[in-house]
């Protein structure tokens, strides 16, 4: 039997996250079954199970990678001198979250929003989900505040700025976003950008 | 037959539409029939069709009054001079969210979060609904407009401030906050306040 390269798997395993993230885009977790994947994907129940063995293994490796993505994103960021400003950075995030899955589109439009609203949702009722996602979070909450804490280092912000509740802000901005996205449909390029910065612009006069 | 006062019809449906939205919240809308409905609200089928024909009116009258209740608060915002600065804002939308709907609770926690995250699934496949929010959202968003123009007239941000994006990062943030919270639970009181305040006090070198 030849040997298979790993090249070869990476991309068979990528084929197969990919065409489960459309189908739990389209209907949910709940309500998609392993046929609707291997449908999708166009691949034989072996080749699919040799890499997953049911739907709880998808969910959670497609939970994983797109946790990770925001993870590694932010560390990274954290060790740049000084990291880019929040407006930055944001969209340097969700911008690497299309990179890392240019399948995943659904008429020509990227589906990763209302994956995110799905994911939402089933949290609500997969107790083992909803510790993946909280432990996941707190990741990347904690990428977050080691992101801000360069930002002081930086004499970017004050030393006695909140870490804790601004990198809450920050996810939930991400988180939001993507939601606007998945209910309000595609906004123009650099919105969050501009947005972002508009507010960052204000002056705040309690803040002397 | 006794005339039944306004203040008794506004309390029962009241209490029809919170007790729709904890079954929406709980099982999606989808899920849920009004059979539930009429259980969760212990009233008769009679009772509940008198004030609603069906579940369809009922999601639309909770999103009218979730997108109703922020389009007032920022339109009420818009008014004072200067409007509170954005950390005070939002935290007044969301309080607001509360105090209309006290009974929105499940096991004593707010089950709003959860609603909302149903709410968001269910557009991606109820194309009325869609409209419905869509319909909504640009009301709420023009009210940020115009809070944003009272933030130029008061000097508390640049005139070229671009308030179309700016409001769209603060109703993703609303979004988004709700999200956090029905992902991963309840957190401090201020988190919201105190995070916005810490990201708002950046120094933003770009700037001049």
């Amino acid at each position: 039997m030849a040997r298979v390269s790993q090249a070869h798997l990476d991309a068979r395993r990528r084929q197969i996250l990919d065409a489960a993230a459309l189908c739990f885009a389209r209907n949910g977790f709940h309500a998609t079954s392993m046929q609707d994947v291997l449908k999708e994907a166009d691949l034989s129940a072996g080749a699919v199970y040799r890499y997953f063995r049911g739907k709880d293994e998808l969910i959670t490796a497609i939970v994983a990678e797109v946790l990770g993505v925001l993870r590694e994103t932010y560390e990274g960021a954290a060790e740049e001198a000084p990291p880019p400003l929040p407006d930055v950075l944001i969209t340097r995030a969700l911008a690497r979250m299309r990179e890392v899955r240019p399948g995943l589109l659904e008429d020509g439009s990227w589906a990763f929003p209302r994956l995110v609203a799905q994911a939402w949702t089933e949290v609500g009722r997969n107790d083992e989900l909803a510790v993946q996602v909280h432990t996941g979070y707190t990741a990347v909450r904690s990428a977050w505040m080691r992101v801000v804490e360069s930002y002081k280092a930086a004499g970017l912000i004050d030393r006695s700025a909140d870490a804790d509740a601004m990198s809450r802000v920050m996810v939930a901005l991400a988180q939001g976003f993507v939601a606007h996205l998945a209910a309000l449909g595609p906004v123009p390029d650099g919105t969050l950008e501009r947005g972002l910065r508009a507010l960052m612009s204000m002056r705040d006069p309690r803040a002397r």
